[in-house]
């Protein structure tokens, strides 16, 4: 048995989460009838994070075991021709049986693009979401050093969570400002952590809006990962803003 | 009688063009239902360019007339409230009856945006046409003489134009390499001329990934201009890849 690990980037606008489900189409749906097209036998996969409805990923990584004897750099052609275009296999390699692309991961790159021109730009909208108010970009970064480290981030775990614990150390943080190809005025939040717990990027986006807003002091924000409470926290940003860029093992 | 001008963005992925027409929607459509329920009559627009299906812009301009009283300052707020998402009002100016956008103007810029990534990069795949030949920007630029001042653009204009001259002057013409905040390679091809025969941009940019593929050198795309003969020429850059960016008076 061979086991080979794939960089997979696709638009999520599209898809119902990458978890295989009942009711519509999911990544993962996808890229297993990709897999069973080229292999010629079912190859479930295992990936590194699932990314939820609407949301995107440039770098995620998934791994399959097959008994084909495809070369493997002729992988990622064979499933791109079959593929549809939301989705993408960006390279791949053969590894070892006992990688686990979540087991292994050391830490997740996520970023988070809002939109934050007075008019919703057509052209990005499925790719970041939207904030009216002008966001104090200085004011966001005040609030970074609450979440950098090791900390309890139940506060930022929405519910519908496994059980587990809520300990998570957070690497980098970063909000940048950025003007995109299309004239929008984007704001850049970029987070690493070794793993996230449940929407908990979006929800720590959406406390960083409330402080770019001026709603919310970082003051604040400390006291709301210190109260472990989530219902007492802002709302999650939107999905569509949110990517998965990079896993790293 | 009231004359407003809008200066307007879309996405053209979901429209069969500007213009509107038998089959399919278009964003002439779209502008024309939504000004009809903001203003209580119907009110047909004059656009400065038609655009293509599957060409987007960020600053085209169209003008209405209407009876109305609306403020001019709610006109873009009130038409983005009916308005499907794909396409957005940016702002509303009172203008003279004698004020065209179409005949008024002095100049058009559009933008093509190329991925030039190995792999067709899933989030940009509506806004960017795709190269997989690694493209000599340089060599490109090398063509750009070619192109400047005013000529008989007649081999840059695709079949089924209106007849008419087919004089035009570039003013501007840039080819720039830069890195979208998907991880693509992409390059950006801006073009300004008084104004644009049928597809010239696109055919144009085609001839440009030509030479950027090393397959005709910036003397060749001048004999092609000099012999005024589409059928000699290569192939126009798919839609998706270009926006009209702005409208100059």
């Amino acid at each position: 048995m061979r086991y080979i690990a794939c960089i997979v980037a696709y638009d999520g606008t599209e898809y119902a989460g990458f978890q295989r489900q009942k009711n519509g189409r999911s990544v993962q749906g996808e890229l297993e009838r990709a897999l069973e097209v080229v292999l010629k036998h079912p190859a479930p996969i295992v990936m590194a994070g699932r990314t939820d409805r609407g949301v995107h990923a440039t770098g995620q990584c998934c791994r399959f075991a097959t008994t084909n004897r495809i070369p493997v750099d002729r992988v990622h052609l064979a499933l791109n021709r079959v593929l549809d275009q939301a989705v993408r296999v960006l390279s791949a390699r053969e590894v070892d049986e006992s990688f686990h692309p979540r087991f292994s991961a050391r830490s997740r790159v996520y970023r988070y693009t809002i939109d934050n021109g007075a008019i919703i730009n057509p052209l990005t909208r499925r790719v970041a979401g939207h904030v009216l108010h002008k966001l104090d970009v200085t004011a966001m970064r005040e609030a970074i050093p609450v979440f950098l480290g090791r900390h309890d981030f139940k506060a930022w775990q929405s519910a519908g969570s496994p059980a587990g614990s809520t300990l998570r150390t957070v690497k980098k943080l970063t909000v940048q400002r950025r003007r995109s190809q299309f004239g929008s005025a984007l704001i850049e939040v970029e987070i690493e952590a070794d793993a996230f717990l449940y929407q908990m990027v979006r929800n720590i986006v959406g406390a960083l809006i409330k402080v770019g807003e001026g709603r919310l002091t970082a003051g604040g924000v400390r006291r709301l990962m210190e109260g472990l409470d989530r219902t007492q926290c802002p709302e999650p940003a939107p999905p569509q803003g949110l990517s998965l860029v990079q896993v790293k093992y």
